[in-house]
């Protein structure tokens, strides 16, 4: 697993709106994820459906997201990120898969969802490098 | 650093009322620092300086605690834990320290306060164990 290379598209997107609320987080990975990483446009009601919220909250933060650059002009209920929101929401689908793994192998078990989806809001880019590098370490023991 | 024995009290205090909010146990950490692990009594007012807000607010929270059983009544103004409130105490500042020692073996750096007290409120019991003995084992390939 080689290490991304969005960090600076990232950056640009977090230093555009400040940093983001865990919710907004939430919100813009989902949205990343049922948009095939950034590809098709998702619906307010898909995406409200997957978050367990109300259509209403949906919509709200959507706005919020947009005001921070991240997802374009809304056209019949359906959502685009943009550049840097796509980037952004990589970075957490990212961010979520390697602390899921990180800790699977802490724990050694498969399923650290719930643990993982409180932690990750919190865990700096610093970390986020170095526990990539003690993860590839790993493998190239196990390669050895 | 062997692993710590309080899990049983400190399963019973968790048992008692419910899991604690980060905030509640931000205090009861800041408390149990501040006794010296529990054996001094802590005056509201030392308490509302270190954790920056009033004393009001501070009062307020005591009060929380203490419907939790993890408090003894207030006298004078001065605070005291109860059993399960110092095992529970003892417990969140060993899985502070260690998640620091943790986090900064990770980074390679001095400092990780700010991640960690952010993060450690959601470190399940489980995760702190596995941490653990994660730091053992590289003590005994140091010792080696």
């Amino acid at each position: 697993m080689d290490t991304p290379q969005f960090y600076t598209l990232k950056g640009y997107a977090r230093g555009k709106g400040d940093v983001l609320t865990a919710a907004m987080e939430d919100y813009l990975e989902m949205i990343c994820r049922l948009s095939g990483k950034g590809k098709d446009p998702v619906r307010i009601r898909a995406l409200s459906r997957q978050l367990h919220v109300k259509p209403s909250s949906a919509s709200k933060m959507v706005s919020n997201l947009r005001e921070k650059g991240l997802i374009e002009a809304e056209k019949y209920g359906e959502i685009r990120l943009t550049p840097a929101g796509e980037a952004l929401g990589e970075y957490l689908l990212y961010r979520h898969a390697l602390l899921h793994r990180f800790f699977c192998y802490l724990n050694q078990t498969e399923d650290e969802l719930e643990q993982v989806e409180k932690i990750e809001h919190f865990v700096e880019e610093k970390t986020v490098r170095s526990i990539q590098a003690f993860l590839d370490g790993l493998e190239g023991v196990q390669k050895e």
